[in-house]
């Protein structure tokens, strides 16, 4: 009772040195449905949950900000979006003032610091959305996950939204293998995360996207993204015998 | 009563992670006037009901943006006319900036964006009303809903505003056939998904557009509507016994 | 009581979706000395009541911004005459832009967008009065209502302020005739309505405007005006007997 | 009780459409020592009560900002005088970029914008004076009295400030002799107005002010100022007779 | 208890016309160490009591401007310096724009504007200082009392702060021979009123100023302030007994 | 319970002189992992314990600004990294304009006064993180310690972050040691410092950097990590034997 | 209980007169270890206490903001280093644009009045910290006391801090005697007015500073420091049996 003291403005820090209002944040990208991020050396894989409306709309999950980089997220769309747009400028001035394609890197500490500046003024809120970051530069592929909180983390492998404890699981299982995937292996360990429980037979709806060497950034299409269900679920027969060795 | 603590300002999330402001401003959408859109490969159609005030006034439900592109709304007319407003003045800038027509996509994110901007600033409000847009371009045709909350969705076909939920049923039952319609099947659908439950006699206070191939965006004067409103009736006849059939 | 929560500001909007201060704001037109507003194809009337104070003092009720452009309007009246302003800048401004008159419409447009902004930001309050603007341009003449929550509608007839009821009556009532109306006939129907059951004998304190084809905008000086009125209640006789037939 | 949930800020309007914080201003004017205008075609003239102070102090109660104009106020003296600035400014202004003298309407209309401003703004407070203006231009000579409302209204005659409506009593009274009247007897008129019951053998802290047809802004010395007292009080026995036969 | 509504902020009224920070900014003024000023034709003089500190600190209470004009103060010290600076500002900036020296009431009007903004605007307070100016320009001598209410008032003599009253009975008793004084008589007449009923042999903590007809504006050192002293208390004795008479 | 009053916001001071929300915001650099540093006149030395998250993601708690200056950080990373984007930019705009390195002492004074600044505004929060800031230029070696309260302490040894009570303790006890220390042994005193009383077997999630002479700022890989670790637990035995004698 | 009511905001004054966040601020400095400074003619030397950290880490609490002037402080140190930064570009500022040393009285000026605005502004709070300022300019030597109310004093001697009033007592009883000291005896008397009532044997945590004739400021090394201690205690045993008499 007393904590909600503290908790209406994220100028104010609590006697426990918490900002609530960040935390309140986490919860909204807590809500959002799940994705997930992989990647090895030449790869990096993001597939997402969306729900379809009833009149054939679709939300778009994943988004290519470039030929080399796209996100994914969970949360709020429209704050997901103002940061996609966000990225999109700042891939366009890198380009322009500097005839190149901008460091991964460096894109993520400009957006961790514009999220920052979102939890510390008193006229704006955190932005309600949680981010995954797929990128392949010179230095390699890369996954990033920007939260609420302004938290930019390089991953190898991680989930965000609604119950991706359990894509958070099966990552964390299944880790070690994904340096050696081949592309399509990397996207079906993905799918197979993201998929969590749900039987083979049930339906998903699903994006995925890939990007690395020698591959642009790209969203798969409904027949692609067939393509890859049906491998995953072979693959799911194989992994999860061992699966259950393991546990 | 404790939420209420949480829903006095846009730049405050519950500890839910909802923005109660936003979900108070979708309810300004419920309460206006309906609006359907909907579309094939070729064609985008908007249809709006209205209250005729006593004295012949008339608020304008669809407003034409420019050739391509045209608005229907529900909620808080002059909320939305400043969004036309917005719409218009990014046509002109680009049109001027860079001699061709704006694409439907990035005048979509570039509104999306303002609308975002006002979900998330201590010191205004979310907009009061939800926007369909139809437009036309090198892509094709496109069919736009944009809500308070920012959210912008890519439709095959839509409804908002009061009791849309009528027009929505009518929608996603006959969207399958939407592809193959005529302009005139299309506009008949529009009709007809607006309509109801009224009869067929009951007058109709409608507005009706169309943008698409080889038709510029175009608001129907009084005679053609009342001639696609005989029109939709005939195709009533035919799809109603169709739909029984169905249900 | 619970409602109070939401009504000290227009940034904040109930969870019903009702901005109250807009609302309140309309209760201040309401309070205001009535006017009216009338048109036909050729000519749009403007006329409305005014307090005449102990020492010959007058507040003008009628306002001239340019030879084809007045307005008239109900509530707080320095409120009125600072959208007065506006329009004054605005038909000067593009006057010296574009070396010609500003259109009607497009003067609406603007002029909607700044009383909008009053109803959306945190260290304003919405203006407090409803306006009534005659025109006339290319496109012939034009009636506009604006109110405080910035809806701008194009009408055949209206009235606000206080009492307008009746004169929305007598306007619905006779609007039909308009149409045919010769340019005295109009300026009589306007004084009639605005006149409302006050009886022919009664002092009138009423101030009557009029533009249109051939006509630039003016206001009437005392002689014209008592001309009027006294036509206004000739025409009364006919039109009463044949009203009461009507009703 | 209930009220004053909606008189503490000019951005506050309250459910029956007021502004508390205005009206309160309103009460400033009238603790204010009284002022009286009057004119007729030729010439304005000012009167103005003041309070000397023990050590011989003045406060100046009538100001000069031209020529052809100048001000009295009651209320609050220093945001009087940060009015009085105000036109000191924009009647220099003009004159350097027009060649020429400001209308006395026009700087009515943006004296009244700038005093509707903080009516209507979060971050300042209505004024706490009221002003009579008396000027002289082309147009013949003028009298407007600015109140806090930024209510700005074109006189004959009429007075504010503490007890004036003895004053206005006075004026409405004698009004209809006022256009016949010559230079001296209008200032009489407007010392008699001003003094109101006070016995002609009291002492008057009175400055007096006229300005109009070859006739520059003038405030009288004291000399001047007692030779028209004296003409005021033969003046008056001559209409308290009438006065009294009158009443 | 209920006035407490009302002030905590410059920008709010009282219902009664009122500005509780502006008057609880007088009290300020109330409290600080006494300060005089008289004048006649051709000298102005200030005096002013201060509190010595142990350690031999001492505050200035007369500041000189320039050659021309001083002040002194009552009140909250650095406010009345950022005042005096704004008054540096104001004089070298005219200085340097008309090649001149700044005419003291240009001067008294900017100070004065400066005053009454901080009386209206929601991110300040009103200046806790009162300030007494003593100028000589081509116009002759000037006296002026600046109060936080922003009054601007042209004195004759007058006393501000602490126990003022004695200060101010004495100068009204005695005002109407300053203008016979010498230079020397009149800064007598500064100390016997700043003086008030200490006796003569009581240690006086003074400052003393003059500023006039070819005297620069001047702060007395020690020495002289000790002449004055022994000469007022000489001066003392003679109006004394006529003073006794009197009363 | 009372103090509550006061705690709210940073440009609020407590009656006992306290700025409670720059006191909250140490406590949130409290509940941080640990970061330790130590220097002597030729190397600084960073260690920082990092929590690994189970899909193998990392944060960098060790971040080089440039080739002479690194930090580590306590609390909030966001912020950390927000004034680590600040040191960035810093460093290189004095890179650009000067042609040169910026010394050590002159980007801590910006440093500070950027921190400071948040403990001290309206519309902002203190930084939740407390830095170590490692450099070395022609002074030497430094080593600072930025605090959320903007202190900025130039130490010989430091520590910050949850229990780092154990690691001062340890770095206070052989701070005599440091000046004669090799590099090696430096480096070991910091692990053996943040390390505590943990066991030489438990695995250490720890990141070490260094600076110094002939040194550029360096974060160590895990190999050379590991390689330290192995170091310090052999000196450990050394030094705890040691120890115990002195203790 | 009542007072807190107007002890939140700089911008709010009591009724009585007093803006109690200042006052606050005060307690702040209060707070802080005691610093001293006194002159005389041709020197002024400042010294200060200051609790040496368990780390070896030291806090400056004097530093040089020029050759000719210096400050030490009492109070929050980020918030005296602020200002010391102020002093830095005002400095820079002035050698920049004139070519010359910036006179102690007008940096004072400039000073006092940035943290007036400090004690008048909704968006900052009043700095925390005391400052003393040691100058020596073409006009000899300067000793000032800043404090968080902008009080700008010019002292002969002074003390702030936790503690200061023994200091006070000590500057005050021989401060007859600083105007014929010698350097050496004028450090002497600022050590033994700060180290007050402790010993000579205990060890004085102390930082001692001087400027003046032909002598730059200079913070002493611990040798020099350390040699002025034993003075200090050699003059310490003359002086107390003097004091001894005295008292």
């Amino acid at each position: 009772m007393r904590r909600h003291r503290y908790d209406n403005d994220t100028t104010v820090i609590s006697p426990q040195g918490r900002i609530f209002q960040v935390e309140y944040a986490m919860e909204a990208v807590k809500k959002g449905e799940a994705t997930v991020g992989l990647k090895n050396k030449d790869f990096t894989v993001l597939a997402s949950l969306y729900e379809p409306s009833a009149e054939g709309t679709m939300q778009r999950k994943i988004m290519p900000v470039s030929s080399q980089l796209g996100i994914s997220f969970a949360g709020v769309a429209p704050d997901a979006k103002t940061l996609f747009r966000y990225m999109l400028l700042e891939t366009h001035t890198y380009r322009v003032s500097y005839i190149g394609k901008i460091p991964v890197d460096r894109l993520m500490i400009n957006l961790g610091n514009k999220v920052q500046a979102h939890t510390n003024r008193y006229d704006r809120r955190p932005f309600g959305s949680g981010l995954l970051v797929a990128g392949y530069d010179e230095q390699g592929s890369h996954l990033y996950q920007v939260m609420p909180s302004a938290t930019v983390i390089k991953c190898l492998a991680t989930a965000i939204g609604s119950r991706s404890q359990i894509a958070r699981d099966y990552l964390e299982h299944h880790m070690q293998h994904f340096e050696g995937c081949s592309k399509d292996d990397l996207i079906c360990h993905g799918i197979r995360a993201i998929r969590g429980p749900l039987g083979i037979e049930q339906k998903l709806n699903i994006q995925v996207a890939i990007v690395g060497k020698d591959v642009e950034f790209k969203v798969f299409g409904e027949k692609e993204t067939q393509k890859y269900l049906q491998m995953a679920n072979h693959l799911g027969f194989l992994l999860e015998s061992a699966d259950t060795a393991d546990l």
